[in-house]
């Protein structure tokens, strides 16, 4: 997928160069907290993601090594992508990044209750907690 | 700077609306750790962002709350930009990409030797040390 050289060889600019965007971190959420591995599954966020922009974004993760993507065996014609230990590894800063949402953006007040509980539990879990849905996620994503 | 309604009151997605681009974080990371303040110098980084992405995502962010700007005392007709406490609290988020980044993304090994030495100090120093770096930038930052 890249098509050239990166911009630098600045870890904090690779690193962009792969999930430095407004979609791509919504994907990589839903599938570590939503539970969510098949692409009509994932085009139905709150963002309201289309499905050119989703097919890129997915694209460029598998081809960054941060998903893989196969046939499902239990949905013919489905492809099921999985996190790749890389892509797991991201938890924690997907996490921390809404614990500073939460904090310093006042519309996140706006969350309904049922979505700022998952919030709640997610953050308040801390480190530990974090570690412990990175060995569910390595259990039900990595074969 | 925000037109309209954020797509929704996710936290993550709401931090994302800030700093969801592949430049933003650069900049900052060139204010942490760079000492970067003013328009000129923020242009002169590695990735060679333009002069109007910049200008608009330093608007994006003093819109955000993530930075002032100020008339530079010591610099007539300069603008001066801080880091607030909001911008300095992403500290710990941009040191973990850079992590991130270092482990996982082969080009980060091509790092010059300067650069890769600043980024193993970051990077070694943990918690404790981003601490002590989130004080020296409030020392400098804020008034």
């Amino acid at each position: 997928m890249r098509q050239s050289e990166p911009r630098s060889h600045c870890p904090i600019n690779l690193s962009l160069e792969i999930f430095g965007d407004t979609w791509t971190l919504l994907v990589l959420r839903d599938m570590m907290f939503g539970g969510k591995r098949h692409f009509r599954e994932l085009l139905q966020s709150d963002e309201h993601i289309s499905s050119n922009i989703l097919a890129e974004r997915l694209a460029r993760l598998v081809d960054g090594g941060v998903l893989t993507k196969a046939d499902d065996p239990t949905h013919k014609q489905k492809a099921i992508y999985s996190l790749t230990e890389k892509g797991i590894a991201l938890l924690p800063i997907v996490v921390q990044i809404g614990a500073w949402g939460s904090h310093w953006i006042p519309d996140a007040k706006k969350l309904d209750a049922r979505a700022r509980k998952v919030v709640r539990e997610i953050q308040e879990s801390g480190p530990r907690g974090w570690a412990k849905r990175m060995d569910e996620l390595r259990a039900e994503h990595l074969r």
